[in-house]
């Protein structure tokens, strides 16, 4: 049984600025082409304005998300932040800080080892351009 | 030397809602029992409400972080979320993200490889319930 | 192609208590000593007042996260905290929660497997002392 490693892109574009999407089915994709059994998964955002986190499908609680964040960070007024000279993005950058870059999941008997209501999901706080999220599974 | 992985979950039901309970000592046995050496330690909270991370075992502090998670994401009134319609723990999702999901460390020469005040806790949120806790180990 | 290990310290003695310090050029260096091709690469700060997480190397967004944890978690007055009473350094403690303790990387053909601006930073917030980050790399 020796170390095995597998790749993959994921690659979004997203008509909102913020948007959550729900990446669990890609990432099962991902470890079902694997063909690892035992190991972990490493899910990243390959972006420094966006995230990935894991937490649940509830819609009611994504607009808390939206609420919450525009609080701790809100997007305007731009000049607020130092970073806003030629971007407008600051607020994505403490917003991806917040939620996190990454999550890292187990690999049992060929599955993602989750609890009951876990899902990962890509956060998206600068969107309406290509990004990217990237699967690296590494086990036996 | 090839790649070998240990799993075991531990279980929580807390007299309280939010309870910071130091877990390290129940890894540190994970570790002994997976007779991995060289690898790394995910530990993670297996429900949504509940936070998994490293800080200092003091009391002052673990108060001080009660206080702050309060002002940043309160549990009352309900209603202030979307999420509370048939629940009333939606800020225990926002303060489960302040806290982080899951740690990763790493393992030497079969010990925990920390440094001088690193403790491992789980945070329950939303407890008064039976919750888990996962640890999966890689390495050789 | 069995599983390797490799493990370095990273020291900081910074001049001020709080300071960014990027990096990504020392954790090249250790991905490049270990000679590990395809597999994870966990850097941590090994102190619990400290953080390493992935964002921009641009002066204003740092002094953006600098007035931003201010905002969230501010120093002073000390006695806010119930942490402060023979240290005054509870902030710091809440800053590195906020900004994390890890990041995990994925390695990719002998490199960082890395989006075109993400670069990782040692950030510290309680300094004028000798503190570490620790950096495995586990893989084939």
């Amino acid at each position: 049984m020796f170390m095995k490693s597998y790749r993959k892109e994921l690659w979004f574009n997203t008509k909102s600025r913020r948007e959550l999407i729900n990446i669990t089915p890609a990432i099962e994709e991902a470890v079902e082409k694997s063909e690892i059994k035992e190991g972990m998964v490493l899910v990243n955002a390959m972006h420094i304005t966006a995230s990935v986190f894991i937490n649940d499908d509830e819609s009611g609680l994504h607009e808390d998300f939206e609420k919450w964040l525009e609080e701790l960070a809100p997007e305007k007024p731009y000049d607020q932040y130092k970073h806003n000279t030629a971007e407008d993005n600051a607020d994505a950058h403490l917003k991806r800080t917040v939620m996190g870059r990454e999550v890292v999941v187990a690999l049992t008997e060929g599955k993602l080892d989750f609890g009951p209501w876990e899902q990962i999901f890509y956060g998206e706080f600068d969107g309406k351009r290509s990004k990217r999220v990237l699967v690296k599974i590494i086990g036996e």
